[in-house]
């Protein structure tokens, strides 16, 4: 009754965080673990469409989850770095770093992790306060919250929030 | 002999951060686990009365101890936000926001898991650190260090640092 | 068939959370656990040898991994905290804190984790995309990537990303 199904919550939305979370997701994928990436919070611009969306879904956006909406950014493509921002420069010079390195992109990781079936949660508690509508964020992903997050949790033998 | 406790070292005493700690424990104690928050470094600021406290105590801070005292939040009312605080304004919105949104606030997550029986622990060796004497933290909460915390997650299925 | 195995993904280079880490791993290694330690991105700071070191390894830095490795500290003794660092001087204030208060120092505990066995492994792709050399990384480490990672994760019973 051994398991290695691994979780993780994805609170940050921080470049290298979200990548490191990529990574774990992708090597454990390719040694057979089921992966679950619970995305809450920051960690929710994962998996935001880019550029412009209508917001179908449950009512209109008040004006400050609009304000935050606007100044969040959309998908793995904008993300800043936790250290060194260097108001916004650190993301581009930490990606040409890794491609001078030949290291996957964090779009590549991600569609990586998709590829090998890593599963991605939207944790729709966040989706309300920030006010997130499910035409606004990727297709392919599921929707739950914290009881399906523990219920995962308690199946699996690495849970790590990142 | 299945397991289903639970323990989070909340180092964070960021206002999100602090709110993905409580939702999760709030969620596992309704689901009927064990939780136990072990509150170290910046996370004492949630157990912290809020007003003027006498320092009663192991003796007098030092006055750097009283320093980092005055200048961090005393409990959950006033921590802010990891990401986009604007200089402390980011906190207040995102309360406005969770209000607009009918979400809990960090007050009543907070009052939530203590009636549900999740237990709170301030870590005596940040305390020893930062200054902090048991009178200037709430009541019915546990003291102690390292060697307890590594004794209950011996016992737990999910351990987060947060 | 228990196991008191504990691994610790160390990604953050901050003063606190290294101190939190370490603190960690010295508790359990006293309490007869194994214990690693995988030093990833800004964690791997802390194997940093100080000083000037000559880069051998494979090959050159580029241009932009020099200028990430010169604005990087090295080792124990020059990181700075996560919160209220004002501008670099949050760190000296927290160590003189932590003398006043008879507390180890992050160099001695960095040295007593490493006395009683904790092993340190330095992530490979973190070096590979920032450019680091084993020359440049302290003496009685070990070199590994995620699937080192995930193995020993399978094998323990508490794993945290610090």
């Amino acid at each position: 009754m051994e398991t290695t199904k691994k979780t993780i919550i994805l609170f940050s939305g921080d470049f290298d965080r979200v990548m490191a979370a990529l990574i774990i997701a992708n090597g454990a994928a390719a040694m057979g673990d089921d992966v679950t990436i619970f995305c809450t919070f920051w960690g929710l611009n994962v998996l935001r469409k880019s550029g412009k969306v209508a917001t179908n879904g449950k009512g209109k956006k008040t004006g400050l989850q609009s304000m935050f909406g606007r100044m969040m950014p959309k998908g793995t493509g904008r993300l800043g770095l936790s250290k060194m921002n260097f108001a916004g420069a650190g993301a581009p010079l930490m990606k040409k770093v890794m491609k001078q390195a030949n290291a996957m992109s964090l779009d590549e990781l991600f569609e990586s992790a998709r590829e090998q079936g890593v599963k991605f949660v939207a944790c729709t508690l966040s989706m309300d306060i920030l006010g997130f509508s499910e035409g606004e964020l990727i297709d392919g992903i599921e929707y739950a919250g914290v009881a399906s997050y523990l219920g995962e949790a308690d199946e699996a033998n690495v849970n790590l929030f990142i």
